[in-house]
C-alpha cells in the first residue's frame, strides 16, 4: 500500500535463505515501525472498509490489523510519522459528562459512530487476530493430530510463538510508554527486552521493558564554544539508584493518573532493580519497567541469535518449557522453581554438548566478534559476535525426537551436585558455590541463574527427566501409529497423569525412585539408545542416585 | 537590539499618554515574551560583553537583566523563540561525580566556566537588579526626605511596586512551570494571577499561578467525517475535582523530582481549592499552583483596571495596605487578619464614595460593556468592559493626602455593625449576615471576602484608623517641614510605637476609646476638615461609638 524503507522483518523460524537480520537492527526497525502506528478502540460493529477509508485521509497506510481485548481494537501502521501528528489534530478530548476526563493526548484513541443508524445494518464482523496462546485443551488436541514427534515440537512452536502482530503490538505498547516518558526525557527510549525479543516467548508472556536515558546528553558534549560550557540545571540525587527511583516514581505516578488504559500500577522501588509493574489493557500485557537494564538487553540478544542460528533450537526450548509448565516445574509467580530463563540455557547447554554440537559456545561467539562489536557493560564482558550470517551453521542433522529424548536422559543423569552448567565454555564446570542448580550467569559471571531452585525442585526436575525419557524409550520400542483417538509422543509427556500416577506408583511400590532409575538406565543402554556425550565424543551417562 | 512585534509593555503607573493596554493584550504578550526568555545561573565573576557574544551565538537578544538569588543569574530574552531550542542543542546534561543527576532538560541552564584561568583577571561585577523590596529601614529613610505627603505615598508605590524585571521574571516562572505541565498537556497555560498581574503586586509577594487546560479540545471539535467521531482514549474520574487533584498531584511530583530549583513542594489537594506550593529558588519566588481559576484571573483584570484609571489608586492602596501591615492587621499567616485584597477592596470602595466619584462602581463597568467582554464564569456574572480607553477619567482632583486622612476617616467611623462594603454598587448596603466585617466578593456576590475578621481584629482596625486620621490631623494642624532627620506624614503613621505608646496611652487614662474618638472627631469637625461625603455631596460623618 505505500512505499517504506525497510523490508518487512521475517517471522523467525520460517526457513528462507535470506540474511538474517542483527538483534539491533530489528529493535530499531520495530521501534520506528510502533513510532508510525496507533492504537484505536473501535466500535464491535464497524466496516473494515470504511474505517480504512476515513483513515487513510491522513496519509497512505501501511498495515493493520484487529484484535479483542477489552473490546475491539485496531492496530493502524502509517507509512509516515506525520500521519500519526495529523490524526490527533482533528481528534478531539472526550467531552465532560457525568465524569470528568484526564485529558491527556496519547495515540490511544477511541472511534465513536456520530449516529447508529447511519451504518449499514449488521455490517460483517472485522477478522480477528488472537493475541493469545491456544487452550491446553486445544494445543493437545494439535499435538495428538501430528504426523510425528518432529512435527509435534514444530507445531508446538507454531501454536506458542509470538505472531507477528503480537510483536508488533508489544514495540507499540512500548512506543505508548515511551511518549509518556519522552515527555519528560526527550531523548529517553523505552525498549523491550526478554521473552518479547529474545525469540522464546511465548504469546501471552509479560512484556518486560526499560526506559533507556543513555542517550541522553551523550550528544553536544562537545559542541562547547569558546571558555564557556553550557549545562542544564537538574536536580542531583546522591545515587544513581536513587535517580532511577524518582525517574520510575513520577513515570509511574503518571501512567496511573493519565495513562489510557494503564490500571493497576505498582512501583517497586525497593527492589534489587526497581520497577514499575502495571496491566496495559487495550493490549492485554502485563508490563514491568525498569530503567538501566542494558545487560539484559544484551542477554535477549544472545537468546535471539541461539534461536536464529538453528531452527532446532527454538522447537526444543518451546517443548521443554511445555512440559516444565505442565509438571509445574515452573510458574508465574516467583519462589523456588526454575525459571523459564534457566531451562533455556539447560537446552542451549544440551545443544552445546552435542557431536557435532548443533550451538557454539558463547566463548566461541566472543572470539569471532570483531571491533564494533565490543561491548563492555559495568565492567562485565558482553561482547559477541553480532552479525548471525559470520557464524557457520552447524553439521549436526538429528532430529528433534531424538534430541528431546537425549535432552531428559542427559538431565536425567547430570552430576548437579558436583558440576555447574556454563554457556560460556559449552562444558560441565565445577560447581562454585552449594546451590542445588548451578546455571552461571552468562555476562555476570560470578552470579547464578537458578540460586533460587531448592534441592526438592530440583530433584523433582530430574525425576520427571528421567520419567519423560522412559516414557519416550517405551513408544520407541512400542510405538502406537500416530492417531487423533489417542494422546502419544509429547502429548503423553504434558499429561499432568504422568507425575500423578508415578508418585503413586512410587509409593505402591514402596521402592526408592534411585533403584527404579537404574533398571531404567540399565535397560536403555543395553536397547542401544545413543547418549548423551561430551564434546569429545565419549559417552557421559553419569549415575546420579 | 532587534526588532520585536510589540512594543513594551509600559509599567503601569507611569504617567504617558499612549492607549492604555486591554489586561489580556499585556497577558498573550508577556507570555509570549516569557516563551523567548531563559533563565542561566552564572559564575559570580563573568563578563557581561563575553557572556552576551557567546549567547547571541543563537540568535539576537531582545533584552537581559542580572539578579542575585543563591548565586548570580540572567534572565535573557531572545528575539527569537527558536533560539531557545538552539541554546538547548549545544546544552549538555551535565557529568555524573559522586552524585547522580536527573537528565531534565528545561530552559534552566548553567553557565560553567571551561577555565577559571580563561577568564581576564577579575571582570567587574555586572550590575545587579534587585527582586527584594526596599527594608523596612530604607523605606523609612525615604519617606523621610520625600517633600510631602502627596510625594511620600509616591515614594512608597515607587519603592514597593513590582519592577519591570521582576514582572518579566514572574512571568518566566510561569513559563517554566508550563514546560512541565505541557509535557503531558501540549495546549495547556500556567498563567500568573492575583498580585502578580493586578497592579497591585509588591516586590517579594508570593506568585499565585493556574493550569489553565480549558483550551485543550475547544478546538477540531467540528472536523469530523463521515459518520466516524475520533477521541483521545482518556481515564475518567467522577469528579473535576478529582480530575483536578490527579493533574495537581502528578505535576506537583514532577516538580519535586525533576523541576529545577523546585523546592520544598507541598501538595494542598483537599483545600476547596487544591494547589501545589513550592519555592523556585533561582527567581525566589514563594509560588502556588492551582487548577481552574479564571474568576480570579478576572477578578485580577478587574483590579488592573481600577489601578490603570487613575494613578492615585495604586499610592492610596500601596501605602494603605503598608501601614496595615506595620500594625500587624494583615499577615502572611492565614487567620483572622485583614487581607491585603479587602483592604484594596476597601479603597475602592472609599474612592467609589468621593465626590465626584475616583472609581466608577462596577455596575457601571459592566454597563459600558459591549458583547465581546461578556464573561459568565460558573454561573457569575463577570461582565465589564475591558478596554480601559473608554471608560471616562474622573474629574476629581483630590491630593493623596486629603484621600489619605479621609480614607482612616471614613473607615474610622464606618458603621460596620450594619452596613456591607459593595464596589458592585459603590454604596453601602445592609449586611446579609452577621459577619463583623462584611465585603461582598464583585464576582461570586453571595460570598464575604472577609468573612474570616474577627470584631477583635475589625476593632484593631477601626482604633488604628483613627489614631491615624487623628495624627494627620494634628500634623495638618502644627504642619512640621519636612526634614530627614524627623519622622513625618506617613512616615508617623508606620512607626510601630503609635499603636503601642496609644495602647499605653489608653491603659493610663482609663478612659474609653469611643470617648477619645468622640473628641477627636469634635475638634476635627471643629476644625474645619472635609469629611466624607456620599454621592450626593452629603457629610455622613457618622459618629459610630
Amino acid at each position: 500500500m505505500c512505499d517504506v524503507s525497510f523490508s518487512e522483518t521475517p517471522v523467525l523460524g520460517s526457513e528462507d535463505q535470506t540474511p538474517k537480520k542483527r538483534f539491533s537492527e530489528v529493535q530499531k526497525e520495530r521501534r520506528e515501525q510502533a513510532q508510525r502506528t496507533v492504537l484505536i478502540h473501535c466500535p464491535s460493529k464497524i466496516s473494515e472498509k470504511k474505517f480504512l477509508k476515513y483513515l487513510s485521509q491522513h496519509g497512505p497506510i501501511h498495515n493493520h490489523f484487529f484484535y479483542e481485548s477489552f473490546g475491539l481494537y485496531a492496530v493502524v501502521e502509517f507509512c509516515q510519522k506525520e500521519s500519526v501528528a495529523s490524526l490527533q489534530s482533528v481528534t478531539r478530548t472526550p467531552g465532560l459528562g457525568t465524569e470528568a476526563a484526564i485529558p491527556f493526548r496519547s495515540r490511544c484513541f477511541s472511534l465513536k459512530l456520530r449516529s447508529p443508524s447511519g451504518q449499514p445494518s449488521e455490517p460483517a464482523r472485522v477478522p480477528c487476530n488472537s493475541q493469545s496462546p491456544p487452550s491446553s485443551k486445544k494445543l493437545f488436541e494439535l499435538l495428538c493430530y501430528a504426523e510425528s514427534i518432529d512435527d509435534q515440537l514444530d507445531t508446538l512452536l507454531k501454536a506458542s510463538q509470538l505472531t507477528e502482530e503480537n510483536t508488533r503490538l508489544r514495540y507499540l505498547t512500548c512506543s505508548l510508554i515511551e511518549d509518556v516518558a519522552g515527555a519528560y526525557f526527550p531523548d529517553c527510549a523505552v525498549r523491550p527486552f526478554g521473552s518479547s525479543v529474545n525469540s522464546f516467548g511465548k504469546l501471552g508472556c509479560d512484556l518486560d521493558m526499560f526506559l533507556d536515558l543513555d542517550e541522553i546528553g551523550k550528544f553536544s558534549a562537545h559542541k562547547t564554544s569558546g571558555n564557556f560550557l553550557m549545562e542544564f540545571q537538574v536536580k542531583n540525587v546522591p545515587s544513581e539508584r536513587i535517580a532511577t527511583q524518582k525517574i520510575l516514581s513520577v513515570i509511574g505516578e503518571c501512567l496511573d493518573q493519565f495513562g489510557p488504559g494503564c490500571v493497576g500500577v505498582q512501583k517497586i522501588l525497593n527492589a534489587r532493580c526497581p520497577l514499575v509493574r502495571f496491566s496495559h489493557q487495550a493490549s492485554g500485557f502485563q508490563c514491568d519497567l525498569t530503567t538501566n537494564n542494558r545487560i539484559a538487553l544484551k542477554s535477549s540478544e544472545l537468546l535471539y541469535i541461539y534461536g536464529a542460528l538453528d531452527s532446532r533450537v527454538r522447537a526444543l526450548v518451546f517443548s521443554v518449557r511445555c512440559w516444565a509448565r505442565a509438571h509445574s516445574l515452573t510458574s508465574s509467580i516467583p519462589g523456588a522453581w526454575i525459571t523459564n530463563f534457566s531451562l533455556t540455557m539447560m537446552v542451549i547447554f544440551f545443544l552445546q554438548r552435542r557431536s557435532p554440537p548443533i550451538l557454539p559456545t558463547l566463548d566461541y561467539l566472543e572470539n569471532l566478534a570483531d571491533a564494533e562489536d565490543k561491548c563492555i557493560i559495568e565492567g562485565h564482558n558482553c561482547t559477541f559476535i553480532c552479525d548471525l550470517n559470520r557464524i557457520k551453521p552447524s553439521e549436526n542433522t538429528e532430529t528433534l525426537e531424538l534430541l528431546l529424548k537425549e535432552f531428559f536422559e542427559y538431565f536425567g543423569n547430570f552430576a548437579f551436585n558436583k558440576n555447574s552448567i556454563n554457556i560460556r565454555q559449552g562444558r560441565e564446570q565445577n560447581k562454585p558455590e552449594s546451590s542445588p542448580l548451578h546455571i552461571q550467569n552468562p555476562f555476570e559471571t560470578s552470579l547464578n541463574i537458578s540460586k533460587n531452585v531448592t534441592q526438592s525442585q530440583l530433584q523433582k526436575f530430574v525425576d520427571l527427566a528421567r520419567e519423560s525419557a522412559w516414557i519416550l524409550h517405551q513408544q520407541d520400542k512400542d510405538r502406537p501409529s500416530p492417531s487423533g483417538n489417542q494422546p502419544w509422543g509429547l502429548a503423553t509427556l504434558l499429561l499432568p497423569s504422568v507425575t500423578n500416577s508415578l508418585s503413586l506408583a512410587k509409593k505402591k511400590r514402596k521402592k526408592p525412585a534411585s533403584e527404579r532409575i537404574k533398571n531404567l538406565l540399565e535397560s536403555i543402554k543395553s536397547s542401544g539408545a545413543e547418549g548423551p556425550t561430551d564434546t569429545n565424543g565419549k559417552r557421559t551417562v553419569s549415575t546420579q542416585a
